[in-house]
């Protein structure tokens, strides 16, 4: 039985290019990259160059990306070191209600450390209302955390209006962009975005690796202490073939991002009129216009999402269900959520 | 020119049968762990699998064990989530001079947010003095942080009589064993330890893995938030190939650890041996009796360590230099760090 991949939203195929860009990272380059000798400058090279990949894809300098553990580590980090690192200023944070985890987790920890959280709301197609953005704006609010595409209905925010708003009122900007990247062009200075966490293994990268921009000059405390990793933001060992991995899958999804999203789109789109033609009772959820390619949100009324899975499951179709609290439609429907980005390496 | 590895202590070389072990979860079983679909449940059985490698090693429970980023990672969750877990019990901590920047700039910071740390001192060869502990203990005290092995002289310290003494004043006891997994016998059930460090790259395992044991029944928060992963004790989606090469790593230094010990302490004194006998004015460092077998720390009287190090790394040699702060040897002497754990993979 051949499979059929739908759930690129949950986690990618490692691209083979880039496995073999990783392999002598893991066998005959293994110098730690702190140690001066060869086998260390080696290694600590290929960091750089990775720092570097990623920096060209995001449009930022080499020196505001922090590689770490992955889109969680990174959220975490920017939201709570921003958080901490000026709450002389003030103890105010903006999200919205339909974060990650990631996100509303570490706003809910931070509540309870005393930090006052407002969390947006937003319409029935997943998308926050600006105006209501700028009212949530106190005196001491210090920073704004909205994510750049959902990962449940693949919304994507305004996000240079977002960052605008955030410049306007000295109020800092991160945005957790792993859905994002791969499947949105990004430039992190024209959209105004202040921080941005991202995650290889979301764009056929390796697990256990991610990125975080913050932007120069930004004070943040450091979660994971320790050594002097990372310019002092991130202690540990560097994850060099995991580091190497990233960089070299960012620069292949950024070298043909244009093609991919023509051609995703092309795929979901195909894929969602054949479902509406063929099966009554649905609705294809999320944003008409700001909504990733490879995105599908589909509700089935009256069917369980655990039972529809399991049945795509026996025909080797892998896909994902959500209960969609946030949503309006979740009343009545399950809805399904597909990711049609390619899966490189299968035949 | 042939490399002569003398840097285990930094990093090891990944295992070629590790690496054969993890490839298929770069390539082919790629799924996600929290996905219900053939695809992660493969995924998910490998992770459990690894666990209880991890946890056979160590002499406890699966699901005692908890995946990290790696070292550093393990013991920022332990010191911060035990501190934090056990507040309204008291706010003093105890741990040692000579122990990892990740433990001690934890400490530090721990500190600053309104912990009480002492930080005991050590003898002429690293080794703590358990009557000291002893009296460091106040009522407030609800965690003692000491090492099991150093990263720099290699001594090992008593930890049966630490997680004694530790036990009968109802405090927790973690530690930082690093250095020691995959070079000494550890059994935290015997040894009374309820919290321990890990990291795979230490033991011929992949860089940016690591693993935390935390004895059944101890609360400790989380430092990254989110998803539900480990169960909720670390957020992020899991690295598995790390995680699977982790758990083959630890499983294969264990099937072989006695032979291990002998032959790399072998090699280590005959080095020893050898630079006594021909080396004017230096001096072995670390506890005779409890040193780590691949360990070798030697003073040598009024030469830069850095310079040495060059010097080495001309001739293929890699080694590293310690500044040594702690030890009362630093004041006149350079010294510098080999790890004669054999290199598995090279020829």
């Amino acid at each position: 039985m051949n499979t059929i991949y739908l759930d690129n939203s949950a986690t990618t195929q490692t691209d083979a290019e880039v496995i073999k860009t990783m392999l002598p990272y893991m066998t005959t380059a293994y110098g730690n990259p702190s140690s001066v000798y060869q086998l260390g400058r080696e290694t600590r090279k290929a960091v750089e160059e990775a720092r570097e990949q990623v920096a060209k894809a995001l449009g930022c300098e080499p020196n505001e990306i922090y590689f770490t553990s992955g889109g969680s580590e990174s959220d975490n980090t920017a939201i709570r070191g921003i958080a901490y690192g000026y709450q002389t200023k003030g103890n105010h944070i903006i999200t919205s209600k339909i974060e990650h985890p990631a996100v509303l987790e570490t706003c809910k920890q931070l509540e309870k450390e005393g930090f006052e959280v407002s969390y947006i709301d937003v319409n029935e197609n997943g998308m926050i209302n600006l105006e209501e953005l700028k009212s949530a704006i106190k005196p001491t609010t210090t920073l704004i955390s909205i994510m750049f595409a959902n990962n449940e209905i693949g919304t994507i925010q305004p996000m240079k209006q977002i960052g605008t708003i955030a410049r306007e009122n000295h109020i800092y900007f991160h945005t957790d962009a792993v859905q994002a990247v791969g499947n949105v062009k990004i430039d992190v200075k024209k959209m105004n975005i202040d921080s941005l966490s991202l995650s290889a293994h979301k764009f056929y990268g390796p697990k256990g690796i991610g990125a975080l921009y913050v932007k120069k000059g930004i004070q943040f405390n450091p979660i994971i202490c320790g050594g002097h990793q990372e310019k002092n933001k991130r202690a540990g060992t560097e994850n060099v073939a995991g580091i190497v991995g990233l960089g070299k899958a960012i620069e292949l999804v950024n070298q043909k991002l244009e093609e991919h999203i023509t051609k995703v789109k092309e795929l979901r789109d195909y894929y969602e009129k054949q479902v509406l033609e063929n099966i009554p009772n649905i609705k294809i959820n999320g944003d008409t216009e700001n909504r990733l390619p490879g995105n599908s949100n589909i509700s089935f009324q009256g069917v369980q999402g655990d039972s529809l899975l399991l049945n795509l499951d026996f025909k080797g179709i892998c896909a994902s269900s959500r209960k969609c609290l946030y949503f309006w439609f979740a009343r009545s429907f399950s809805c399904i959520v597909s990711n049609w980005s390619t899966t490189r390496n299968s035949t």
